[in-house]
This record gives structure tokens, C-alpha cells and sequence, in this order.
């Protein structure tokens, strides 16, 4: 039976610019009706004027596709004034400490001397989002994390605070803590441990920050996933580099999954019998954490088996080369 | 002031064969007086004749220098008679679960029908080299191999059982539980940590089995090391590969340490005020333990910076084109 999702969101993308963006935009507009894009470009989007530019060369990427880029801000102490113009141009502001992750080094150095800028989003219903990661061990970094997420939600009850790309099942409990609280989760983390990155031969194109980490955190998110955790979205963090920059002595982190996004979901929701909760997963959870008003879009999916390429021009996409379950088969946007 | 070390040995080194052999042996037989060498190769070393051939090959691939090549026989379900013959021309059998690494698909499936043959090695006096990983969660796998150990230890009281390339704490505590263990540990297991092979860019060529782990294993290990641990021996793992091999979407297992070893243990010794405790854990502790005596070859290193080669033929070594403050100076074979 074939699959229907009403207006597919991704609530955490990588578009990147210039010939990048022209390849990999479409892929993604092609099959969402919206995303929510990052700003750590080089330089940063922390302009209204770098904000405009970037969306329009996002719509102009994906035209004719029905798709709504969801503009982020950079996070930077921004004072209620700039806050304030910037808000109908925004989802949210995405907020990295310095240097955790690809073009941070205009991060958030002390995250202590920060919050009247999250006073100020609180009172604007500007939405916070984050890269929650501390500069410990690698496999650690989310965890340590967990207590700043604690303190901010705890202070600023009415900021909604998104825990981007999750990992752990540490930070699945403390969702499930503070009602302002929510999370992404990508399709990677639901798939992938620390063995399909590291276990037999080293798989460059399946590194990826924050590092997939242990099975049992695995079992944890993709159980939250496959029941629509009200709290938990789906973000694919879809990150694409060259394969030169992958197959590397210094391997940039990143997967590339946007071209197989909804048939590996519907292949991993069908084998847990859970297809009747990806809407809410895919769509409707972001809706109301958000107030979303996505574009009307349906996307059928069937179970047709199709390769994947091996390469999308210089990028090696997740599962490059291997026969997926399901594929879309039409898109209508109404 | 110059530092000498008598008769440095290396305790677990890859040689492998043809081209890279030639390339990779007179590396290590330039400052090591003997080494212990692995028989993973393709096919296995797992007779007598393929022994011969290949210690004759190593030998006219180091000659001249002063250097033995230690053999280690595939370990198999070998009959008494057979270990017997063997004795002589083998300083221990090496044994490998099936498929836990490099060539490891003629390894031992079923740990637990193999006794008889650890019980006629027993009688006979040959020790057991391990590569003791489970098939496990790849941080795992060690920690579940521990029990096997501590089974065959105290099955086989009299049986010299040495854990190879040792990984975490929990391996070291296993080693003072039982007299008749030993256990190598590698140059790059005392100074690597996971965050160096992927906390910021992921680095193939310090990709290795067993993965590296936590700091608080790399800390446990190098204070073993820096205090020589009488059943402490220092095993380098050298594995070469092509680069095309490593900087590639399926990247091969192995660091390749040789051509760095001596000034890396000197500068770690001498920046934890060890380096009086250098000679017993290079070369004094595993004299003891298997009962050698390497061939006579003093060692001098001094304080006098080089910079490695960023190749060796096509693989890139351990620290690559960085300066190290410590080389070997002078080589005295008497």
C-alpha cells in the first residue's frame, strides 16, 4: 500500500552556498515542503542583509518545487532591538559553542554570559536551537551538555529550546524533564552506531558530528522515533562535503542523506510496524512545537525498490549504491 | 645526554610480504635487535614450510642488520606432535578470533573447543599470543574478552598467555589477577585517544584494532608503561598500508609506527621523568617473560629534532611530516 506524508519537514539542514547549494537544494525541496536551515556559512548568517541574500539563493535553488527555506540566525548576543527585526525573517536562532562542529569559530565562547540574549528570545517567542555539545571526549560531549539544556530551560520557562540532533538516551530522559524542552533527531542516529562508523573497516562518508554513538542510544532514539515522541522532530542534519574532503587524511564531518530521507524512513517505520506514526515524526510534531504553517504538499512513497547513486556530482550520498525498499513516487502540491 | 637502550625488542609487528615487506622490515630491523611478527597473511602462516619461507624472506629483506625475527605460528587446533615439531622455530602461536581483523577469516570460531591444543602448548612451554577482542560493540569488545582470558589463565596455570595490543584499564587489572598473563601495549595506545582519530576531523591513518579508547584508559596504560610493569612489554603493531587503502571510503585497520617508535618512547619516557624505566619496558620485560636472548645491538638515541617523512614508498607513517625532538643517533651491533 502506498504511503502518503502531508507536507514532510526537515527540521535541520545544510544547504551550504554557491555550486553546493545548486546540487543539493533540489534534492531536498524536491520530497519536503519545508526546512529549517543552518547558518554556519562562511562567513555566518548574522545579518538580516546575509539572511535575504542566502534565502534567495535558497528559492531561487529550488524553484519550481513547492519548499520553504525556515531561516536561522547565528546565534550571537544579539540585543532585543536586533531580536526584534529580525523575527518575522526567522524560525529560530542557532546557537554553537565555539569551534564543536564545521564553521564554528565564531561560536559562543562562554555560555554563561549569554542569557540576556535568551531573556530577550524568551520574551520575542523567539525559538533557541542548539548544538548541544560540550569540548570534552567525543563521546561525552552530548552528555555534558545535558546540564546546560537543564539550566537554560530551567530559567527560561517560556523559550523553547530545540536539542538539535540528539544522540543519546541521556538527552531522550531530559526531554522528557522540561516541557520547553524539544528535540531533533536525524535519520543517521536512528540507524547507525559507533560499529557501522568504526567497527570493521573505517567508513569516512559515515562520520558525522555529534559522532553516532552506542547501541543502546540508538535503541533509545529510534524507540522515541518509532512512537512520534510529541517532543521529538525529525532534522536530518543532511551535510554534504566533496568526496575529496571525505575520503581524506583529515575527514570533514557530515552525511549526506537528503536524497534518501523519506524512503529510509519508511523502510525503517515499516519494518517496526510504526508507518502510522511517521506523519507525526516527519510533519506534524514540528507543526506544534513550532506553530508551523507548512505549504500543502503530499508525498507518496511505494514500496518500489530503487539504487541509489553512487555519487550526487562530488558528494557520496548515505547508502550510496545500495537498493532502497520504498521511493517516492509522486509529489503534489496543492 | 644520549640515551642507550640494549637490545630494544619489538614484541608485535605486521612485516607482511613482497614489496611491502622490503619496504617496511629494515625499518624496524634498524633499531630494534628483534621483534615478534605476526603470521596473518594471505594465506596464513600455519606450516612449517610457509614459516621458513617467510623468516627466510624477512631475513634477506634486513640483512644486514643485527635482527631476529621472533615467528609466531597462526594458531590453529594443532596435535601434539605437530606443536612439537613447530617448537623449535616459533617463539608462541598466535591466536585470533574469526574475523576480528586483517586476515582473520581462518581465525578460531568456537574459543571454547580448542583446549585440548592450549593444554598440549602448555606442556610443551609455547605461549599463547591473543588477539582478544569479542564480536561485540566495537569499545566493548576487549572488556568481553577479559573473561576468556581469565578462563584460560586459570585452566592453563603453566601456559604463557599474552594479551596483545591491550586497550583499557580493565585489561590491566585482569593482568595482576593472574601470574601466568602478559600483555603487549602499542606506542600508539599510550598516546591516542578517540578523540584523536575522530573528536575533531576523522583521521584514517589513526585508525586501528583495537580502536583507541578513553582517556582514562590511554592514562591507565601509559602509567603501566611508564613504570615498566614487569608483565608489561611494549608491542608496536606497526601495520602498514597503502595510502590508497587508508584515505578511501572503506579505510584498513593499522598505524605504522616503525619508522618513529624509539623517539616517540624516549620523549614520552623523558616527559614523565621515565626514561630510566625505557630499557625494562622495550626490551627487559619480555626477555623475562618468553625467556629471549636478542642478539647484542645497543641503541643510541639523542635530543636532535627531525622531521618524519610525510611517506615511506606509499604509506604514510605514525606523525608524519611533524618534527620529533628525539632520534636514534648511533647502532652498535657487537
Amino acid at each position: 500500500m502506498d504511503l502518503r506524508l502531508r507536507a514532510p519537514l526537515d527540521m535541520h539542514l545544510h544547504l551550504r552556498e554557491g555550486a553546493m547549494l545548486e546540487l543539493v537544494a533540489p534534492l531536498s525541496a524536491h520530497s519536503f515542503a519545508a526546512a529549517v536551515v543552518m547558518p554556519n556559512l562562511v562567513p555566518v548568517v548574522d545579518t538580516l542583509e546575509r539572511l535575504s541574500d542566502y534565502r534567495a539563493k535558497i528559492e531561487a535553488a529550488t524553484a519550481p518545487h513547492t519548499f520553504t527555506p525556515l531561516m536561522t540566525l547565528f546565534f550571537r548576543p544579539y540585543d532585543e532591538a536586533m531580536l526584534a527585526a529580525m523575527r518575522p525573517y526567522i524560525i529560530g536562532i542557532k546557537l554553537y559553542p565555539e569551534g564543536v562542529t564545521t564553521n564554528t569559530a565564531d561560536g559562543v565562547r562562554d555560555l554563561l554570559r549569554i542569557e540576556p540574549t535568551l531573556a530577550a528570545m524568551e520574551r520575542l517567542g523567539i525559538p533557541l536551537l542548539v548544538h548541544g555539545e560540550s569540548h570534552g571526549f567525543v563521546l561525552d560531549r552530548e552528555a555534558e551538555f545535558l546540564q546546560i539544556y537543564a539550566r537554560w530551560a530551567s530559567r527560561f520557562p517560556r523559550l523553547t529550546i530545540v536539542m538539535e540532533h540528539i544522540t543519546t538516551a541521556a538527552a531522550l530522559r531530559l526531554l522528557d524533564q522540561y516541557a520547553n524542552l524539544a528535540a531533533t533527531v536525524t535519520l543517521h542516529h536512528l540507524l547507525l552506531t559507533l560499529d557501522d562508523l568504526a567497527g570493521g573497516l573505517l567508513s569516512p562518508h559515515l562520520f558525522c558530528k555529534p559522532i553516532v554513538k552506542r547501541p543502546e542510544d540508538r535503541a533509545a532514539l529510534l524507540e522515541a522515533a518509532l512512537r512520534a515522541h510529541p517532543r521529538l522532530m525529525f532534522g536530518s542534519d543532511s551535510a554534504p562535503h566533496p568526496v575529496e574532503r571525505k575520503e581524506a587524511a583529515n575527514c570533514a564531518a557530515g552525511i549526506f542523506s537528503a536524497p534518501v530521507i523519506l524512503p529510509l524512513l519508511a523502510e525503517l517505520f515499516a519494518q517496526h510496524d510504526a508507518l502510522a506514526q511517521l506523519q507525526a515524526f516527519v510533519s506534524d510534531n514540528a507543526r506544534a512545537i513550532y506553530g508551523l504553517t507548512p505549504p500543502a504538499k503530499t508525498v507518496t512513497l511505494a514500496r518500489r525498490p530503487w539504487q541509489v547513486p553512487a555519487r550526487y556530482g562530488e558528494v557520496v550520498p548515505f547508502y550510496a549504491g545500495q537498493t532502497l525498499e520504498w521511493q517516492v513516487v509522486d509529489v503534489q502540491a496543492n
